[in-house]
């Protein structure tokens, strides 16, 4: 009889070697097109060709904290609740911070398995997604929950690991660099083969892929370096899963220039300081990234505006894929309504939407072309496990929509 | 050195076997997940465990015309400028039959491997098709093309074959019934084994897929006829392709009543007779099928009406789902402007537009439920091919996305 754990409707089967998934920050499928081609990813290439991959959907908006809660709970974000870093209480009007774990719905993976009695490790790169991946789960109980990015200050009560800078062997990474994910894959390595866990998240950051496109030789040598991880961990008779939370797409014109739609000017401009509000639901703290700029942005309106005019102004804008309904971008998108804008917009594949031009700092980007994500073209997510499919999921593939939040459900129900 | 023809901008290696493209018209993925869980389609199952399989994307609007003349052109609409059964000339204000081969831009597979000296063979369920499928084909040089509709009066001259009905040892098909698909299958196995072609398109009709249901008795016989069939063309050592043109929904409420939106009635009363014209694309001879009624309208607009007045009104009817710009249309679905309407209206999975109530004859629904397509719902197609792909084709697996006119290129490219 096969032993099941049942987490927000779905049965998962109980892993019979530990499942480790990997979600690889802003990793455009254009990465593994260049470095595949390049030959400079055997480990990769040996998961694709001996394993499963296709290409998945993520989940829109295409940003780090939806897609996380996604993968990590299963579930769409219509379910989850998580669309976003923020989105406006139409109460206060006042911006709210869904990055943290009291407004996810639903479970996590984690701490489903980890109530069921599997040890369980959740390692991030920011310690933004920490807490929100690490909810309901008790790390007194042997479960491990940190980010590289406070790796040399966790406890054992607050991380259910202490000296982590020790136990990897790697110095506190910087904010921005690439070993703070790569601290991330060493920390699960070292973590797997020492207390192998039956469950495993480890999620990166995207610092590479902001700033440099699948030509450069940085993001070559990141790729190889995650490859060579990869396939280390591989060697732990493990089935391991890969894929991204979103892609990444260069947003700037021949001249370097951002393509900015300065949304909430352009509204001020219409309907009048006030009566509209933009959300750039991508800012975080961390704008050197991307100067809070992506590709998809929520409007709400004070009453005097209409819906309609609303949409009518932005579908004319030049560099806008979509204006949408809160109704049809709920639909479309799998997104919650209680925490949707009245108008929601998504800009095309080379082209952000920001708020006010005053309100963004670019400098961050110092002389970079911004790379960012949050639109559908950046919606579109490797999806690649290093052991072949069973027979049961194998005849699902004709018939079945695969998105990324089924990773986790494809590594324990559906490898041989 | 391997040999190339060069077809629209795409490179095809010269086949090594036949290769087989089944287009399995209105072949919904359900069907194939209800019987294949069912275990009634061994040879599929093969094929999928086997070969090579996934779900991907067809072309909108999902109808039979466009996707066809995608799959047998391999570009998208935009590209071969067939985007529906009609399109509204501006100048005289008349609706433009698009299933004609003179409104094809490009050139068809069938003829390019024609002109470069294979043996080419196009069998259709519906005549409709025949001709646009035989564009560029000279039949006098052996080459078959020919409808099982027509089967009985087919000429050597026309056609490239005569007798059909002896030479299939079949009595001539009823224009609604499930032979008529049948009949495809067979005398492409017949000429598969008398003249083995090097290149197959066999497009079949939707009539049992809009008449049951996955559930259904007639269904469940048909795809088990279906799958025989294609087990005996798969002996003949071919690479055999497997697709549909559009998927099929449920379009009725629970009283067993057509959801229908009339949109003309609708924007007639709104905007007075005349100042806007619907235009359902689906619409054809055979309306016993499904009352000229499909998922995807046209509007086009007098000077006096707005855009946006338009996408106001209909994006607030029950049961859209998009109403779109025709410069948003053409982008998110890859359509030809220059025969794009103002407005292009999808409605959701169990809704269907119709023009003016008084237009449209439902009375070859005789009792039955309203089944059909033309929207986003009916537009994810199984991909199936009998053979594994080859290293190069599955390295793109995780990066590439895959719509289903990339199904010829699969087959001549891409496998083992």
């Amino acid at each position: 009889m096969t032993r099941c754990v049942n987490i927000n409707g779905n049965s998962y089967q109980w892993p019979k070697r530990p499942v480790v998934v990997v979600c690889i920050d802003g990793g455009d499928p254009e990465y593994l097109s260049q470095f595949l081609a390049e030959g400079l990813l055997p480990n990769i290439q040996r998961f694709i060709c001996e394993g499963f991959s296709t290409l998945a959907m993520g989940s829109m908006p295409s940003f780090t904290c939806p897609n996380n809660m996604s993968i990590i709970t299963g579930t769409p974000s219509a379910q989850h609740g998580i669309s976003g870093n923020f989105y406006l209480d139409t109460k206060t009007w006042e911006p709210v911070v869904m990055t943290g774990p009291e407004l996810l719905r639903g479970e996590t993976l984690l701490a489903g398995f980890a109530a069921a009695g599997a040890k369980v490790v959740s390692i991030t790169a920011k310690d933004k997604l920490r807490k929100q991946l690490g909810k309901g789960l008790d790390v007194s109980q042997g479960h491990v929950s940190f980010s590289s990015e406070y790796a040399d200050r966790c406890t054992v009560q607050e991380n259910g690991i202490e000296a982590v800078l020790e136990f990897v062997g790697m110095a506190q990474p910087s904010m921005y660099s690439m070993e703070l994910s790569l601290f991330v894959l060493e920390a699960g390595i070292k973590l797997l083969r020492e207390r192998r866990p039956e469950l495993m998240y480890l999620s990166l950051t995207d610092f590479v892929q902001h700033k440099w496109k699948p030509q450069d030789a940085e993001a070559r040598y990141f790729y190889q370096q995650l490859d060579e991880a990869f396939g280390r961990l591989a060697q732990e008779d493990i089935v391991l899963g890969l894929t991204a939370d979103h892609g990444m797409s260069d947003k700037s014109d021949a001249a370097g220039e951002p393509n900015v739609i300065w949304l909430q000017d352009i509204l001020d401009a219409e309907f009048g300081v006030g009566e509209t509000t933009v959300i750039c639901p991508i800012t975080d703290a961390f704008v050197a990234h991307h100067g809070a700029l992506g590709s998809f942005v929520r409007v709400w309106k004070k009453e005097q505006v209409s819906v309609s005019a609303l949409i009518e102004r932005i579908a004319a804008l030049e560099g806008v894929d979509l204006a949408l309904t809160k109704a049809a971008a709920c639909r479309l998108f799998e997104l919650p309504e209680d925490r949707e804008a009245d108008v929601v917009v998504v800009a095309q594949k080379n082209v952000v939407i920001g708020g006010s031009v005053q309100r963004h700092d670019l400098s961050g980007l110092k002389g970079h072309r911004l790379r960012s994500h949050g639109g559908l073209s950046e919606a579109k997510v490797p999806f690649i496990l290093n052991r072949p499919l069973n027979p049961e999921y194998k005849q699902q593939l004709a018939h079945r929509e695969i998105k990324s939040y089924h990773l986790f459900e494809f590594a324990l129900n559906g490898v041989v």
